[in-house]
């Protein structure tokens, strides 16, 4: 119960207000009972039930179930930043940075996992406001994005200008890709996912560098296209940072 | 009824056997029920009783559910092989030859649309023997490969040696990425998902007219490589086929 996200082992000591403590207490409920029952079969009043507090004061907090959903994206990711900072900041090797961030997102994550997997199907389908290519998971992917971004800006890696603007979307589309593979991973310690990230990471890495050879960068682009056109929450989101960007581009 | 692959509207004089009879009625029973009542709630039992036929009968033709679901790959597969040979025989342009047998894929499949967005939570799990990439799916998969085999060797394209053995199943694992968007498509006799095939098409044809440029090469491996490596069912296949492949592979 912080005003922090909350990263497993981490005690934070600050006075919280009551108002996000109960916001907190909400959700954690949430999700203990999403496992415990699964997501379809909870009621939200069973919810505020099991947290002690009314329906309307879990109604206030969370308009829907989907609003709860959506509060454990943004903290699965607020803890994954967290996490994430110090593989940030100790390496400079693109491969190092993407494989880091990418297995601090599998211990991070690893205490949802069995939520993962019967989550899944609510999730999957990209109309749904519960997939992560959903308007209402905006907020989440774009937090996602920006770690992406950063692995990239902060690396030795040269990339082009016209493709840094494209390539972390296309790095968070390629951890959803993991994130998949996780979700139905039962090796010990989700052992084969994190195989996959350190092989992932030297892919898209190698893929990077191959990016100096101008021949290849319509195939990016239009690789991205395809992404920002069939994805539906993807297309308006892009929509709307192209009438934000500036006229500099390319 | 027939001992060729029913493809719809294809009417067929030649007399079928009677046991190939009974095998078609309780696979066709069993994906009625599937889609009225849901996979998991139909039982053996339930479809032995309305194809009318005893509990033992089914089992001797299909021993389990799973088995049926196999029975449906491989008759779906057949039926698109059927309606792809048109396509085959007309295009020799690589576009639009891949064009071609996707889209055929999404009329072929269209009557089971609804039954595979309910049925898709049991067969998105990589480890269920429901997977496209499982080892029990290994039948239908080959078959499928196959078709994109043709479709690469049937064109002008020039494909280097060294590739022309792994593209296949790269591109069939793009088309199972085009069956996962139509599962979930909603729009109108899935025009989006006939956009995102022709999207497709185009790239990657032009992914593969690039691969004139030896510097990808060892990317695709390496994509190759990494699917191989990942999907379970695919592992065990690419063993075998190691043992069986000739040593004159470069």
């Amino acid at each position: 119960m912080t005003d922090k996200p909350k990263a497993a082992k981490t005690a934070v000591k600050a006075p919280v207000p009551k108002s996000e403590q109960t916001r907190t207490l909400i959700l954690e409920t949430a999700l203990r009972l999403f496992q415990e029952r699964g997501f379809d079969k909870t009621t939200m009043r069973a919810i505020a039930t099991e947290a002690g507090v009314s329906v309307g004061n879990a109604y206030y907090y969370f308009s829907s179930k989907e609003h709860l959903v959506q509060g454990f994206y943004d903290r699965i990711g607020a803890e994954h930043r967290l996490a994430a900072r110090a593989v940030l900041d100790r390496e400079t090797d693109l491969e190092a940075r993407m494989a880091g961030v990418l297995t601090v997102w599998i211990d991070v994550a690893a205490p949802y996992h069995e939520f993962a997997a019967q989550f899944f199907k609510n999730a999957a389908d990209p109309e749904s406001p519960l997939s992560p290519f959903s308007p209402e998971s905006e907020h989440a992917r774009d937090a996602a994005v920006a770690v992406h971004r950063e692995v990239l800006a902060g690396s030795r890696a040269k990339v082009p200008n016209e493709l840094a603007e494209l390539l972390p979307e296309l790095m968070w589309l390629a951890q959803m890709g993991l994130v998949l593979y996780w979700v139905f991973d039962r090796s010990e310690g989700s052992e084969r996912s994190r195989r996959l990230a350190e092989r992932g990471a030297r892919l898209t890495s190698s893929g990077i560098a191959l990016s100096r050879f101008r021949v290849l960068r319509p195939l990016v682009r239009e690789v991205h296209e395809l992404f920002e056109d069939f994805l539906p929450g993807m297309a308006e989101v892009a929509a709307t940072r192209a009438s934000r960007r500036p006229s500099t581009e390319s």
